[in-house]
Protein backbone atom coordinates (compact mmCIF):
# COMPACT_ATOMS: atom_id res chain seq x y z
CA UNK A 1 0.00 0.00 0.00
CA UNK A 2 3.12 2.54 0.65
CA UNK A 3 4.41 1.88 -2.43
CA UNK A 4 0.76 2.34 -4.54
CA UNK A 5 0.84 5.34 -2.41
CA UNK A 6 3.88 6.99 -3.66
CA UNK A 7 3.56 6.17 -7.19
CA UNK A 8 0.28 8.04 -6.87
CA UNK A 9 1.82 10.70 -5.61
CA UNK A 10 4.59 10.74 -8.27
CA UNK A 11 1.72 10.45 -10.96
CA UNK A 12 0.17 13.73 -8.96
CA UNK A 13 3.71 15.47 -9.79
CA UNK A 14 4.66 14.46 -13.01
CA UNK A 15 0.73 15.30 -14.42
CA UNK A 16 0.53 18.41 -13.10
CA UNK A 17 3.88 19.67 -14.23
CA UNK A 18 2.90 18.68 -17.92
CA UNK A 19 -0.41 20.15 -17.73
CA UNK A 20 0.99 23.66 -15.92
CA UNK A 21 3.99 23.89 -18.75
CA UNK A 22 1.35 23.12 -21.39
CA UNK A 23 -1.33 25.14 -20.48
CA UNK A 24 -0.64 27.34 -17.76
CA UNK A 25 -0.55 27.45 -13.95
CA UNK A 26 -3.28 29.48 -13.17
CA UNK A 27 -5.84 27.63 -15.73
CA UNK A 28 -5.00 24.23 -14.66
CA UNK A 29 -7.69 23.15 -12.11
CA UNK A 30 -7.01 19.82 -9.70
CA UNK A 31 -10.03 17.90 -11.13
CA UNK A 32 -7.92 18.46 -14.54
CA UNK A 33 -4.49 17.12 -12.61
CA UNK A 34 -7.22 14.08 -11.12
CA UNK A 35 -8.07 13.15 -14.70
CA UNK A 36 -5.09 13.33 -16.37
CA UNK A 37 -3.58 11.06 -13.96
CA UNK A 38 -5.82 8.26 -13.36
CA UNK A 39 -6.43 9.20 -9.57
CA UNK A 40 -9.74 10.20 -8.00
CA UNK A 41 -9.85 13.49 -5.89
CA UNK A 42 -9.51 12.32 -2.47
CA UNK A 43 -6.59 10.61 -2.92
CA UNK A 44 -5.24 13.79 -4.93
CA UNK A 45 -6.20 15.24 -1.69
CA UNK A 46 -4.37 12.65 0.52
CA UNK A 47 -1.31 14.05 -0.56
CA UNK A 48 -2.16 17.17 -1.16
CA UNK A 49 -3.92 20.29 0.41
CA UNK A 50 -4.06 22.11 -3.14
CA UNK A 51 -2.77 22.94 -6.35
CA UNK A 52 -0.20 25.36 -4.81
CA UNK A 53 0.68 22.75 -2.49
CA UNK A 54 1.50 20.56 -5.72
CA UNK A 55 3.87 23.12 -7.17
CA UNK A 56 5.33 24.19 -3.91
CA UNK A 57 6.50 20.53 -3.62
CA UNK A 58 7.67 20.58 -7.56
CA UNK A 59 9.79 23.74 -6.98
CA UNK A 60 10.84 22.35 -3.41
CA UNK A 61 12.09 18.99 -5.43
CA UNK A 62 13.91 21.16 -8.03
CA UNK A 63 15.62 24.09 -5.65
CA UNK A 64 16.84 21.21 -3.60
CA UNK A 65 18.61 19.21 -5.93
CA UNK A 66 20.13 22.54 -7.08
CA UNK A 67 21.59 23.09 -3.56
CA UNK A 68 23.24 19.79 -3.31
CA UNK A 69 24.71 20.87 -6.64
CA UNK A 70 25.83 24.13 -5.51
CA UNK A 71 27.45 22.58 -1.92
CA UNK A 72 29.12 19.84 -4.10
CA UNK A 73 30.79 22.62 -6.39
CA UNK A 74 31.65 24.65 -3.10
CA UNK A 75 33.59 21.90 -1.64
CA UNK A 76 35.26 20.83 -5.04
CA UNK A 77 36.34 24.09 -6.47
CA UNK A 78 39.67 25.62 -5.49
CA UNK A 79 38.18 29.31 -5.38
CA UNK A 80 35.14 30.85 -5.11
CA UNK A 81 35.27 32.38 -8.85
CA UNK A 82 35.94 28.50 -9.85
CA UNK A 83 33.08 27.78 -7.99
CA UNK A 84 30.71 30.36 -8.85
CA UNK A 85 31.59 29.90 -12.78
CA UNK A 86 30.73 25.82 -11.89
CA UNK A 87 27.31 26.53 -10.36
CA UNK A 88 26.60 28.87 -13.59
CA UNK A 89 27.24 25.43 -16.08
CA UNK A 90 25.24 23.14 -13.43
CA UNK A 91 22.31 25.96 -13.61
CA UNK A 92 22.51 26.21 -17.35
CA UNK A 93 22.26 22.66 -18.05
CA UNK A 94 19.82 22.11 -15.60
CA UNK A 95 17.74 24.24 -17.12
CA UNK A 96 18.54 22.92 -21.12
CA UNK A 97 17.36 19.81 -20.04
CA UNK A 98 14.14 21.00 -18.05
CA UNK A 99 12.52 24.08 -19.68
CA UNK A 100 9.32 22.88 -19.03
CA UNK A 101 10.12 23.84 -15.25
CA UNK A 102 11.66 27.57 -16.08
CA UNK A 103 7.95 27.78 -17.59
CA UNK A 104 5.97 26.70 -14.70
CA UNK A 105 8.69 29.11 -12.59
CA UNK A 106 7.16 32.19 -14.68
CA UNK A 107 3.58 31.24 -14.63
CA UNK A 108 3.85 31.11 -10.68
CA UNK A 109 6.16 34.64 -10.62
CA UNK A 110 2.69 35.93 -12.47
CA UNK A 111 0.31 34.67 -10.14
CA UNK A 112 2.56 35.94 -6.90
CA UNK A 113 2.57 39.26 -8.28
CA UNK A 114 -0.84 39.59 -8.30
CA UNK A 115 -1.51 37.38 -4.72
CA UNK A 116 0.59 38.35 -1.81
CA UNK A 117 0.34 34.72 -0.17
CA UNK A 118 1.88 33.18 -3.22
CA UNK A 119 4.10 35.90 -3.28
CA UNK A 120 5.26 35.37 0.25
CA UNK A 121 6.72 32.05 -0.88
CA UNK A 122 7.76 32.50 -4.28
CA UNK A 123 10.06 35.64 -2.84
CA UNK A 124 12.26 33.08 -0.14
CA UNK A 125 14.07 30.98 -1.90
CA UNK A 126 15.42 34.03 -3.86
CA UNK A 127 16.42 35.93 -1.21
CA UNK A 128 18.05 32.42 -0.23
CA UNK A 129 20.17 32.47 -3.14
CA UNK A 130 21.25 36.55 -2.51
CA UNK A 131 22.29 35.51 1.13
CA UNK A 132 24.21 32.09 -0.20
CA UNK A 133 26.43 34.47 -2.66
CA UNK A 134 26.87 37.39 -0.51
CA UNK A 135 28.44 34.85 1.92
CA UNK A 136 30.82 33.12 -1.06
CA UNK A 137 31.92 36.17 -2.31
CA UNK A 138 32.55 37.27 1.71
CA UNK A 139 34.85 34.33 1.51
CA UNK A 140 36.17 34.89 -1.52
CA UNK A 141 37.85 38.02 -0.12
CA UNK A 142 38.42 36.57 2.70
CA UNK A 143 40.89 34.28 0.66
CA UNK A 144 42.31 36.59 -1.39
CA UNK A 145 40.67 35.74 -5.16
CA UNK A 146 38.28 38.60 -4.79
CA UNK A 147 38.57 42.16 -4.69
CA UNK A 148 36.75 44.19 -1.45
CA UNK A 149 33.85 44.71 -3.18
CA UNK A 150 31.05 45.63 -1.08
CA UNK A 151 29.79 41.83 -0.63
CA UNK A 152 25.67 42.29 -1.09
CA UNK A 153 26.52 44.27 -3.82
CA UNK A 154 27.86 41.91 -5.76
CA UNK A 155 25.68 39.13 -4.82
CA UNK A 156 22.73 41.03 -5.71
CA UNK A 157 25.05 41.24 -9.54
CA UNK A 158 25.52 37.67 -9.23
CA UNK A 159 21.57 37.15 -8.76
CA UNK A 160 20.40 39.49 -10.75
CA UNK A 161 22.94 38.30 -13.71
CA UNK A 162 21.03 34.85 -13.28
CA UNK A 163 17.53 36.02 -13.48
CA UNK A 164 18.60 37.67 -16.36
CA UNK A 165 19.75 34.95 -18.03
CA UNK A 166 16.86 33.30 -17.14
CA UNK A 167 14.60 34.82 -18.07
CA UNK A 168 16.12 35.51 -21.90
CA UNK A 169 16.31 31.64 -22.27
CA UNK A 170 13.07 31.06 -21.32
CA UNK A 171 11.29 33.44 -24.24
CA UNK A 172 14.54 33.18 -26.81
CA UNK A 173 15.53 29.94 -26.53
CA UNK A 174 17.09 30.09 -30.30
CA UNK A 175 18.76 33.00 -29.27
CA UNK A 176 21.69 31.66 -27.89
CA UNK A 177 23.32 28.38 -27.03
CA UNK A 178 22.20 29.41 -23.22
CA UNK A 179 24.36 26.78 -21.68
CA UNK A 180 27.27 28.17 -23.35
CA UNK A 181 26.39 31.90 -22.35
CA UNK A 182 25.53 31.18 -19.08
CA UNK A 183 28.84 30.20 -18.17
CA UNK A 184 30.71 32.61 -20.09
CA UNK A 185 29.01 35.50 -19.14
CA UNK A 186 29.39 34.34 -15.42
CA UNK A 187 32.84 33.94 -16.09
CA UNK A 188 33.43 37.39 -17.42
CA UNK A 189 31.56 38.80 -14.56
CA UNK A 190 33.55 37.06 -11.66
CA UNK A 191 36.80 38.15 -14.04
CA UNK A 192 35.74 41.36 -13.41
CA UNK A 193 35.00 40.61 -9.14
CA UNK A 194 38.88 39.06 -9.28
CA UNK A 195 41.88 40.52 -8.00
CA UNK A 196 44.14 39.23 -10.95
CA UNK A 197 41.52 40.11 -14.12
CA UNK A 198 42.88 38.47 -17.18
CA UNK A 199 43.13 40.78 -20.55
CA UNK A 200 43.53 43.75 -17.90
CA UNK A 201 46.57 46.30 -19.49
CA UNK B 1 -11.70 67.12 -35.67
CA UNK B 2 -8.24 66.62 -35.79
CA UNK B 3 -7.77 67.47 -32.11
CA UNK B 4 -11.16 65.42 -31.00
CA UNK B 5 -9.51 62.43 -32.67
CA UNK B 6 -6.15 62.99 -31.34
CA UNK B 7 -8.00 62.75 -27.49
CA UNK B 8 -9.90 59.79 -27.98
CA UNK B 9 -6.09 58.07 -29.00
CA UNK B 10 -4.71 59.28 -25.75
CA UNK B 11 -7.88 57.94 -23.85
CA UNK B 12 -7.68 54.87 -25.19
CA UNK B 13 -3.99 54.37 -24.41
CA UNK B 14 -4.53 55.81 -21.06
CA UNK B 15 -7.41 53.31 -20.29
CA UNK B 16 -5.71 49.99 -21.81
CA UNK B 17 -2.78 50.89 -19.83
CA UNK B 18 -4.67 50.96 -16.45
CA UNK B 19 -7.05 47.83 -17.63
CA UNK B 20 -3.71 46.09 -18.52
CA UNK B 21 -1.98 46.57 -15.31
CA UNK B 22 -5.29 46.18 -13.28
CA UNK B 23 -6.35 43.03 -14.80
CA UNK B 24 -4.27 41.56 -17.18
CA UNK B 25 -3.22 42.11 -20.82
CA UNK B 26 -4.42 38.21 -21.21
CA UNK B 27 -8.14 38.99 -19.89
CA UNK B 28 -8.88 42.59 -20.85
CA UNK B 29 -11.16 42.89 -23.93
CA UNK B 30 -11.56 45.76 -26.60
CA UNK B 31 -15.16 45.94 -25.68
CA UNK B 32 -14.07 46.93 -21.81
CA UNK B 33 -11.24 49.36 -22.71
CA UNK B 34 -14.14 50.98 -25.24
CA UNK B 35 -16.53 50.75 -22.27
CA UNK B 36 -14.06 52.44 -19.66
CA UNK B 37 -12.57 54.65 -21.51
CA UNK B 38 -15.64 56.37 -22.73
CA UNK B 39 -15.80 55.64 -26.60
CA UNK B 40 -17.78 53.82 -29.12
CA UNK B 41 -16.13 50.41 -30.64
CA UNK B 42 -15.73 52.16 -34.30
CA UNK B 43 -13.65 54.74 -32.63
CA UNK B 44 -11.60 52.40 -31.48
CA UNK B 45 -11.32 50.26 -34.30
CA UNK B 46 -10.66 53.64 -36.11
CA UNK B 47 -7.32 54.25 -34.23
CA UNK B 48 -6.19 50.95 -33.51
CA UNK B 49 -6.91 47.49 -35.65
CA UNK B 50 -6.99 45.22 -32.01
CA UNK B 51 -5.83 45.14 -28.71
CA UNK B 52 -2.17 43.76 -29.62
CA UNK B 53 -2.04 47.21 -31.64
CA UNK B 54 -2.90 49.00 -28.36
CA UNK B 55 -0.04 47.45 -26.84
CA UNK B 56 2.92 47.62 -29.56
CA UNK B 57 1.94 51.33 -29.82
CA UNK B 58 2.24 51.76 -25.66
CA UNK B 59 5.43 49.69 -25.74
CA UNK B 60 6.97 51.23 -28.74
CA UNK B 61 6.01 54.86 -27.30
CA UNK B 62 7.81 54.19 -23.89
CA UNK B 63 10.92 52.52 -25.91
CA UNK B 64 11.28 55.84 -28.14
CA UNK B 65 11.51 57.64 -24.83
CA UNK B 66 14.33 55.86 -23.46
CA UNK B 67 16.34 55.37 -26.66
CA UNK B 68 16.12 59.33 -26.98
CA UNK B 69 17.13 59.51 -23.15
CA UNK B 70 20.15 56.72 -24.15
CA UNK B 71 21.50 59.32 -26.90
CA UNK B 72 21.71 62.07 -25.05
CA UNK B 73 23.63 60.16 -22.02
CA UNK B 74 26.13 58.98 -24.99
CA UNK B 75 26.29 62.42 -25.72
CA UNK B 76 27.09 64.04 -22.65
CA UNK B 77 29.05 61.23 -21.04
CA UNK B 78 33.37 61.27 -20.80
CA UNK B 79 33.33 57.26 -21.49
CA UNK B 80 31.24 54.86 -22.44
CA UNK B 81 31.16 53.20 -18.66
CA UNK B 82 29.92 56.17 -17.52
CA UNK B 83 27.86 56.40 -19.94
CA UNK B 84 26.17 53.00 -19.71
CA UNK B 85 25.72 53.89 -15.54
CA UNK B 86 23.82 56.93 -16.00
CA UNK B 87 21.82 54.92 -18.10
CA UNK B 88 21.19 51.89 -15.77
CA UNK B 89 20.26 55.41 -13.41
CA UNK B 90 17.55 56.68 -15.85
CA UNK B 91 16.28 53.35 -16.27
CA UNK B 92 15.96 52.93 -12.90
CA UNK B 93 13.96 55.97 -12.24
CA UNK B 94 11.43 55.56 -15.36
CA UNK B 95 10.65 52.37 -13.59
CA UNK B 96 10.19 53.72 -9.96
CA UNK B 97 7.74 56.17 -11.64
CA UNK B 98 5.91 54.14 -13.87
CA UNK B 99 5.97 50.47 -12.53
CA UNK B 100 2.80 50.05 -14.20
CA UNK B 101 4.40 49.35 -17.09
CA UNK B 102 6.69 46.83 -16.32
CA UNK B 103 3.45 44.81 -15.07
CA UNK B 104 2.78 45.40 -18.60
CA UNK B 105 5.47 44.32 -20.21
CA UNK B 106 5.77 41.31 -18.31
CA UNK B 107 2.39 40.15 -18.90
CA UNK B 108 2.79 40.53 -22.64
CA UNK B 109 5.77 38.64 -22.38
CA UNK B 110 3.60 35.86 -20.83
CA UNK B 111 1.89 35.78 -23.96
CA UNK B 112 4.45 35.95 -26.28
CA UNK B 113 5.85 32.50 -24.92
CA UNK B 114 2.71 31.13 -26.32
CA UNK B 115 2.51 33.12 -29.40
CA UNK B 116 5.04 33.02 -32.26
CA UNK B 117 3.26 35.68 -33.93
CA UNK B 118 3.40 38.34 -30.80
CA UNK B 119 6.73 36.97 -29.78
CA UNK B 120 8.53 37.83 -32.81
CA UNK B 121 7.57 41.51 -31.46
CA UNK B 122 8.37 40.84 -28.20
CA UNK B 123 11.75 39.87 -28.93
CA UNK B 124 13.19 42.57 -31.14
CA UNK B 125 13.55 45.47 -28.83
CA UNK B 126 15.29 43.11 -26.93
CA UNK B 127 18.25 42.33 -29.78
CA UNK B 128 18.32 45.78 -30.61
CA UNK B 129 19.53 46.76 -27.26
CA UNK B 130 22.45 44.27 -27.20
CA UNK B 131 23.62 45.45 -30.49
CA UNK B 132 23.32 48.75 -29.27
CA UNK B 133 25.38 47.90 -25.82
CA UNK B 134 27.86 45.30 -27.88
CA UNK B 135 28.43 48.92 -29.98
CA UNK B 136 29.14 50.56 -26.81
CA UNK B 137 31.56 48.30 -25.77
CA UNK B 138 33.49 48.52 -29.02
CA UNK B 139 33.62 52.22 -28.64
CA UNK B 140 34.82 51.38 -25.09
CA UNK B 141 37.63 49.15 -25.94
CA UNK B 142 38.60 51.53 -28.96
CA UNK B 143 39.16 54.60 -26.32
CA UNK B 144 40.48 52.28 -23.96
CA UNK B 145 38.70 52.71 -21.01
CA UNK B 146 37.70 48.94 -20.93
CA UNK B 147 39.24 46.02 -21.27
CA UNK B 148 39.82 43.97 -24.61
CA UNK B 149 36.41 41.39 -23.82
CA UNK B 150 34.17 39.88 -26.27
CA UNK B 151 31.97 43.18 -27.11
CA UNK B 152 29.22 40.38 -27.60
CA UNK B 153 29.84 39.04 -24.25
CA UNK B 154 29.90 42.14 -22.66
CA UNK B 155 26.66 43.36 -24.14
CA UNK B 156 25.09 39.94 -23.18
CA UNK B 157 26.36 40.72 -19.38
CA UNK B 158 24.76 44.14 -19.49
CA UNK B 159 21.31 43.28 -20.72
CA UNK B 160 21.26 40.17 -18.76
CA UNK B 161 21.91 42.32 -15.56
CA UNK B 162 19.27 44.72 -16.49
CA UNK B 163 16.42 42.26 -17.28
CA UNK B 164 17.25 40.55 -13.79
CA UNK B 165 16.88 43.96 -11.92
CA UNK B 166 13.63 44.66 -13.79
CA UNK B 167 12.54 41.37 -13.07
CA UNK B 168 13.25 41.24 -9.31
CA UNK B 169 12.09 45.46 -8.89
CA UNK B 170 8.51 44.21 -10.06
CA UNK B 171 8.20 40.82 -7.52
CA UNK B 172 10.09 42.42 -4.62
CA UNK B 173 9.37 46.31 -4.78
CA UNK B 174 9.82 46.82 -1.17
CA UNK B 175 12.86 44.22 -1.07
CA UNK B 176 15.38 47.04 -2.41
CA UNK B 177 15.61 50.74 -3.36
CA UNK B 178 15.75 49.48 -6.60
CA UNK B 179 17.06 52.90 -8.20
CA UNK B 180 20.16 52.53 -5.98
CA UNK B 181 20.54 48.84 -6.48
CA UNK B 182 20.23 49.27 -10.49
CA UNK B 183 22.80 52.42 -10.46
CA UNK B 184 25.15 50.17 -7.68
CA UNK B 185 24.90 46.35 -9.62
CA UNK B 186 26.02 48.49 -13.10
CA UNK B 187 28.77 50.37 -11.24
CA UNK B 188 30.35 47.22 -10.14
CA UNK B 189 29.86 45.37 -13.79
CA UNK B 190 31.34 48.14 -15.90
CA UNK B 191 34.50 48.78 -13.26
CA UNK B 192 34.53 45.01 -13.90
CA UNK B 193 35.06 45.65 -17.74
CA UNK B 194 36.94 48.74 -17.20
CA UNK B 195 40.97 49.09 -17.92
CA UNK B 196 41.33 51.17 -14.15
CA UNK B 197 39.54 48.69 -11.47
CA UNK B 198 39.18 50.81 -8.14
CA UNK B 199 40.13 48.84 -5.33
CA UNK B 200 41.69 46.40 -7.20
CA UNK B 201 45.21 45.02 -5.88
Amino acid sequence: MQQRSEETRSRILETATQLFSQRGYDVTGVAEICAAAGVSKGAFYHHFPSKQAVFMTLLEAWLSELDAGFELIRRQSPDVSTAVVQMARMVGEVFQAADVRLSIFLEFWMQAHRDVEIWQTAIAPYRRYHALFAELIRQGIAEGSLRPVEPEAAARLIVSQAIGLLMQALFDPQGANWVVEVEQSMRLLMDGLSRSKEGSA
